[in-house]
């Protein structure tokens, strides 16, 4: 493969998580570096930028508050939500990019984000193909939900999977404080994979977690939920729950849009979001004193509680999306290969664009207890590596020193 | 004063903070090496276990243990809130005290919590006085609230406070990810004093914080609430905003308990917490995307993100009570008594639990903004100090390493 020169842009998409940005450093600082490279964009806001023509030049960052992406979460050059239409249906946007790809000489493009973000990479790989464009794409992957395919564990995951699992053991040490009892009631994000809240089955191995969890991977049953709730709660006085976000019903609903109905154990009609309304149906059920928690947004823009692991992993993977694209690779996913059985060990494995884009991976039924709430032993020692590593956080005043870009806008 | 010899109890009260332990280490560590004290007990649940006579042998514990107390969150003896009764009235409970006092030669009673334990200590010791039995009683304070009379701030203020500064700065940078804007409503705890909220302003003097803040001390009004909003929203596309849960309206009702009514912006019947309430208020309002966090429990037990300097100063408080007990003291809650002219300077003084007891301290209405929408810098310079420095946290694969307690019964 000869080589190719020319500029990079690199975006990133969809929802944010804590290293998110240890990926587009990754990227940045390679890219900065490479001799094929002549010039490194950061697209505003994932592809809308490139779109709106609103690119910012890296090259005219500090070195040193780049550095600081690491301990910066969220995602640093913004983010979209932005789904690209079929180009046989309508071209109008790939025509966009072409032209702007045109303007400034660019030869790479990489975009870091989640199953739709691969599919976004896939489509303009595909089409600057088609019309003999030479530019090669790579996707480096983030998402907090683990469910890209191919890969053993997605950049996000472990920091997101860290904040869940230490939270949960310092709510439990608060939650079991009075010798009145309690029953606390956890929701962890995740609309159809339930890998983050089995997250927080890594604080009940330290004895200090769930006594039950929750994932969409098994369909709920409310009856059932609240006998298990009950029995533990009898026994012991205290109950700790985890519940995903994306639990349905046997019949696909949502548990938190079902309707209220006296048979699933709402008497009344309920708003407010999942957490809520599982704890007035467990208040209902038992008369404990019962709380609902929503781990929200924190759990994945955490990044003082970052792992390390992921923070180099995610760094490694923008890195390696940039040198295989100048050694020629193109339309890959940067994916990782990891071997536990002596320790832990992580390779760089590259996927097809498309096997990636849109298939989702969930966790497996047998990591799941049979009766559907609780998780094996299998998790613990899938996540538990990840986690692993204490960030060399900045800090001023001890509060988080974020990176300071100054978005310098491409000539 | 001559010489007391004699056992100690040491018991935890209210609701629990990321550093209580610290404090009950303090005192424990101090008094297990003091030779006037014959023996160190912890009682469970604060004063219930010294009237349910259990009560635990704290010379029993491994020191290595009893030092992990300093990145323990919760109450490691147990919790309780219990009012005690006035003894003229009913003094069951205080006959209970005085037996087991007698039975186990207990001559120090140190009791660790807010103003309702300095209640109950002032009870205490007013009793044993009044019957003629020799035993000193000392307060040893804490709460989140910060809302202790005399003292110049509370233990588990400021780790409370880092935790929320932290946490505001990181959700700030996910709220503002997109281009299409947002709206973000973040509930703290604090009934009566907005100690806790002002302590998001630590996060917008960093630049990436709340544009709004409301606290109980000034009364809410929703008109202006959502004009606050829209107006901030209209300008810049986003808006952050940290409400108490104690806020009330002019009438004294609490916002988060009012009836729905269309004039105060809620067109339907809501349930479930404050920040969703105003989420859904301001949705109607703006029509923008806007979610509502709270952070719940998460900020008080948060000892990951704990300030250096509260575990200290909690230590020292714990220390200090032990040390004026055996020198003579009794009748009084440690406090402290800052310098911030030249750098940050902090002073054990010591107060009288009758002072104490009842009294509640609310944020001074001059370091809020005349609109009662912000803080002033008074605030920060108070605040900012108390949050410094980084625990030294025990972890065990990378998730904390509580205290491991063994709890023996004292025969």
């Amino acid at each position: 493969m000869s080589e190719l020169k020319g500029a990079c842009i690199v975006g990133q998409s969809g929802g944010p998580t804590s290293v998110i940005n240890s990926s587009l450093y990754g990227v940045i600082n390679t890219a900065l570096h490479n001799p094929s490279i002549t010039k490194v964009y950061g697209a505003a806001n994932g592809i809308k930028g490139v779109l709106g023509d609103k690119l910012y030049d890296m090259g005219e960052e500090d070195p040193a508050e780049l550095a600081k992406l690491t301990s910066t979460p969220s995602s640093a050059l913004g983010s979209c939500r932005y789904k690209m239409k079929d180009p046989d249906v309508d071209d109008t946007d790939y025509k966009k990019i072409l032209e702007i790809f045109k303007k400034y000489d660019v030869r790479y493009f990489f975009y870091n984000g989640g199953n739709d973000s691969m599919d976004t990479c896939n489509k303009i790989s595909k089409y600057m193909q088609k019309v003999g464009y030479e530019c090669r794409v790579m996707g480096v992957p983030k998402t907090i939900d683990n469910d890209l395919f191919g890969t053993d564990h997605c950049p996000g995951f472990a920091s997101a999977a860290k904040y869940i699992a230490t939270s949960c053991m310092e709510v439990f040490l608060d939650a079991h404080v009075y010798d009145t009892g309690e029953i606390c009631v956890i929701e962890i994000m995740g609309r159809n994979a339930g890998w983050l809240t089995a997250a927080s089955a890594l604080a009940s191995a330290k004895g200090y977690g769930p006594d039950l969890i929750y994932l969409p991977e098994v369909a709920f049953n409310m009856d059932k939920f609240l006998d298990d709730v009950d029995k533990i709660y009898k026994k012991t006085g205290y109950c700790m729950i985890a519940v995903s976000e994306g639990i349905c019903y046997e019949d696909g609903t949502l548990v938190s849009e079902a309707q209220a109905s006296a048979s699933d154990g709402f008497g009344h009609a309920q708003l407010g979001g999942l957490a809520s309304r599982l704890a007035d149906a467990v208040k209902e059920k038992t008369g404990a004193k019962v709380r609902g928690i929503e781990l929200s947004l924190l759990q994945r823009c955490g990044a003082h509680l970052a792992s390390k692991t992921d923070i180099d992993e995610s760094y490694a993977s923008g890195e390696a999306a940039v040198n295989n694209a100048v050694a020629g690779i193109t339309d890959k996913m940067v994916g990782f290969k990891c071997d536990r059985t002596n320790g832990y060990k992580c390779e760089i494995q590259l996927l097809d664009l498309s096997d990636v884009a849109n298939t989702e991976k969930k966790v497996p039924r047998e990591w799941i207890n049979e009766e559907g709430n609780g998780i094996n032993q299998q998790f613990i020692d899938y996540a538990l590596p990840l986690i692993q590593g204490e960030p060399d956080f900045s800090r001023e005043d001890s509060l988080p020193r974020f990176a300071k870009l100054k978005k310098v806008l491409a000539k």
